[in-house]
């Protein structure tokens, strides 16, 4: 029997601190397997992948990862807590024994910290205050409940790891590895500089892209794909969103996941003198509100994600790529895991109506941006030996 | 008391066809102030308009018309006799005594015409043959109750015009004006060419544009506006077509109007491979729809127009545009109209609620692509002499 180690992931996009990790998971834990559950072509923080999932997986496979598992965007563009619980129970579903990921704070004890957060009263409702952020409130909370205080946002996400994870009915083991800054890491494993993803991305945002900068921190792999391009941001999306928001009615924006308290008529206040989406951001930023909150609800927005739709979703397991031996290993559990497992998007799947209908009108948006097919007629990736 | 005479127009864009038709109106009906109800930035046929309706209505006020008042977009984009009907009962609410129509059967009784067809019981309901378009079915029924044959769009058109006029509680005198094809008119009214809208439009969408040929067939201004742009058309607005349809759940698509007979699981199927808006109107052609029928769907669909929003709008009068005479008209008027007479959009009627709401949010779409303010802080324009 194979054991596998899993890890929730966004990979965007890949880079050399990303292989870093996965080394460190297969040997932290000594897997056969080392399962990713990774962000679709939506992430975290309410915007579009830098490169698709489908390039990001190709990225993971040669790099060490042998099942990359896909974060539905519903359960991805979420809060930390949310995006975490969701990951957690993929990770469970998949069957892996243990959880590996990065914190600040890699010597505390997550698995005695998830059980005393799972057995505290549910807060998020309690969260009441409308001069301070969630996020200022969930981290204020923690600091009275646990002593804990939450300086750096994997911090957060540790946390709520260890908290979905204690609320399983057979809990993984949790492997935290300590984060360390961009620093030097010029050993076999990692073969090059360890950089962050958002450095990253600021370094192809610039005019020209500053590609030396670039090359030095992703495998190969990345870099020729990032080369080719299409690269997608906000910026792309934006026009759409503005379209969007000047021909929804009231009622439209009223339906979409998380808009409350009166946002859509600041958003149809705000967006007709908007000219990039960084403006129209703060020209929506109030105290109440953080950032990523407002950009997640912009993303809900253009992708019409409506509460109905994100409240009726329900649990599937997407393959996105394996290898020989994650191929093995998913033969081995598939007559185990409690979601459908899904290797091939049929009509049936994607119609409305259908278990992945409302990803799939998302991966469509997508789509439009890059021309590349994200859904019909593709089937699980095998890694492509780098050149 | 001055005397008026109506016409029901595009200006799409304004040519010397238009300005003769502005000065045989004067001229046959001896009035003192001629009235265009004009469509705004969206036309019958379901387009945008190629130049804005304030551009359009500086080049109608510099050529012959008085006062120019707005076919609002919910009522213009529709079936000729509902744009007909629409147009008819604005020149009426505006005190006009004429109304003054080009049409191919010039010779006809337009006012015993619009009698005997609106004895007639309503037909609409009764074209459920399926395998010919509505417009097919109408002229039949035309032909079996009076014996006229329509071979041409504007035949259809006048008859649509006598009819609504004739179910008026105090018609107005109908005065055809023949029609004639592109033809020299190099007389004192005309300073030059007549051609078509159409052969305007298509001359400006070549590759280059054929500036020499649209020169001829429209006065100066026009030619200044369209050298300047921005020109819009469906080209320009497709992407957010395309945007509109992969986003939008089969709710949204079916709550838009006219989206009947299962059009939204047809629209959805087509639009992904669809890169041009030709090759996705071809797509969605049956025998039952016509191309114009289809095209408005399209147009109802960007703009998110609802069923319920169409149904829910109530008449008024938007002026965009006087002379003079025309405004001392409007002066006199006044007390007697029976719909609200609007010279300047406040945030009161453009809200969603308001009477202008539907309106205005059309009215932004179109902005987003010129850029060009349409909407708040425009005031009726006033004529500005030709240099």
């Amino acid at each position: 029997m194979l054991q596998a180690t899993g890890m929730i992931v966004e990979y965007n996009p890949f880079h050399n601190g990303h292989a870093y990790h996965v080394q460190q998971a297969r040997q932290l834990t000594q897997a056969d397997v080392v399962v990713a559950v990774m962000s679709g072509n939506f992430v975290q923080r309410g915007a579009p992948a830098v490169l698709d999932k489908w390039q990001r997986t190709a990225q993971a496979l040669v790099n060490g990862v042998d099942l990359v598992v896909e974060l539905p965007t519903t359960q991805a563009v979420q809060p930390a807590d949310r995006f975490a619980s969701a990951g957690i129970q993929m990770l469970s579903a998949l069957g892996c024994q243990a959880v590996v990921f990065g914190t600040e704070d890699a010597q505390l004890d997550y698995q005695q910290i998830g059980v005393q957060l799972a057995q505290l009263p549910e807060h998020h409702q309690d969260f009441k205050d409308y001069r301070q952020t969630y996020a200022t409130q969930l981290n204020q909370f923690y600091q009275q409940q646990l002593g804990l205080s939450l300086d750096y946002p994997n911090q957060l996400l540790g946390l709520s790891y260890a908290q979905a994870n204690a609320e399983l009915s057979r809990p993984m083991t949790l492997v935290p590895v300590q984060r360390q800054g961009a620093q030097y890491h010029d050993t076999q494993l990692t073969k090059g500089l360890i950089g962050s993803a958002t450095a990253i991305r600021q370094a192809l945002q610039q005019v020209p892209p500053q590609w030396h900068q670039v090359q030095q921190v992703v495998p190969k792999v990345t870099f020729q794909t990032l080369q080719q391009g299409p690269l997608v941001n906000w910026a792309r999306l934006f026009p759409f969103l503005k379209y969007r928001i000047l021909q929804a009615d009231l009622g439209d924006l009223q339906a979409i996941y998380q808009m409350n308290e009166g946002l859509e008529y600041r958003m149809k206040q705000q967006i007709q003198a908007a000219v990039t989406f960084e403006a129209f951001l703060k020209a929506l930023k109030t105290k109440r509100y953080t950032y990523s909150r407002l950009q997640r609800l912009c993303l809900y927005t253009v992708l019409n994600l409506k509460t109905t739709a994100i409240q009726a979703q329900q649990p599937y397991l997407h393959v996105l790529g394996f290898t020989p031996a994650g191929q093995h290993y998913l033969h081995q559990i598939k007559q185990q895991v409690p979601w459908p497992l899904i290797t091939k998007i049929d009509r049936k799947l994607g119609q409305e109506s259908g278990l992945m209908g409302t990803d799939v009108r998302t991966d469509l948006v997508y789509q439009n941006l890059t021309g590349e097919n994200q859904v019909y007629g593709r089937y699980p990736l095998r890694p492509v030996k780098e050149i």
